[in-house]
């Protein structure tokens, strides 16, 4: 195999780890909501109003095995649920830039505004 | 609404357009096949074989029609198309780069290798 189809293997090997953890419509979303700080269900929901709750539960908890947040329960009247990014979680910041970056530049180059 | 939710705001709107662009399982392996240089179908396929020829054509469509990579004809005998990074998909590098890091970061953090 030549160096560059060996670099061109590893790179993707190493994208498509991160992949498998952030893919979908949601949990980059979900992972920038809560890079605003601890939040309870309905407060990442009102974030992301156009995602339905149980598909929201389902990428919570695909998140919270990858470890990327925690979910924390407090017993109390009523019980409440928070969730936060763990350190995993936090160290996706400069993804999340370029990919505001990229985002905002795509729209400018595209649609023009 | 508060300043901080507008941020927030404004960050999931440039991030959301950017995943509307690079969502799934092979846009960026595809981008970064061709950050390699320009390719023919069966050279993007090899690197990644776990594909299916129907969807690799869809997702490569999806891309030009995002303006990510041109498809380019050779009338010759036999006829030969080929494929690569426009501007605005080669603008992708530092995500890209990003996107490397961290999957190689999450691996070390979960799988220990």
């Amino acid at each position: 195999m030549k160096s560059t189809e060996a670099a061109c293997q590893y790179e993707l090997m190493a994208a498509r780890d991160a992949l498998e953890v952030i893919q979908g419509k949601w949990r980059i979303p979900i992972v920038i909501s809560l890079t605003y700080g601890t939040k309870r269900f309905g407060e990442i929901h009102r974030d992301m109003p156009d995602i339905s709750p149980k598909m929201l539960s389902q990428e919570l908890k695909s998140l919270e095995e990858n470890q990327i947040i925690t979910r924390t329960l407090y017993d109390r009247m009523p019980v409440t649920v928070e969730y936060s990014l763990t350190p995993l979680g936090q160290s996706l910041q400069n993804l999340l830039v370029e990919l505001r970056n990229w985002g905002k530049h795509f729209r400018k180059e595209i649609v023009g505004k």
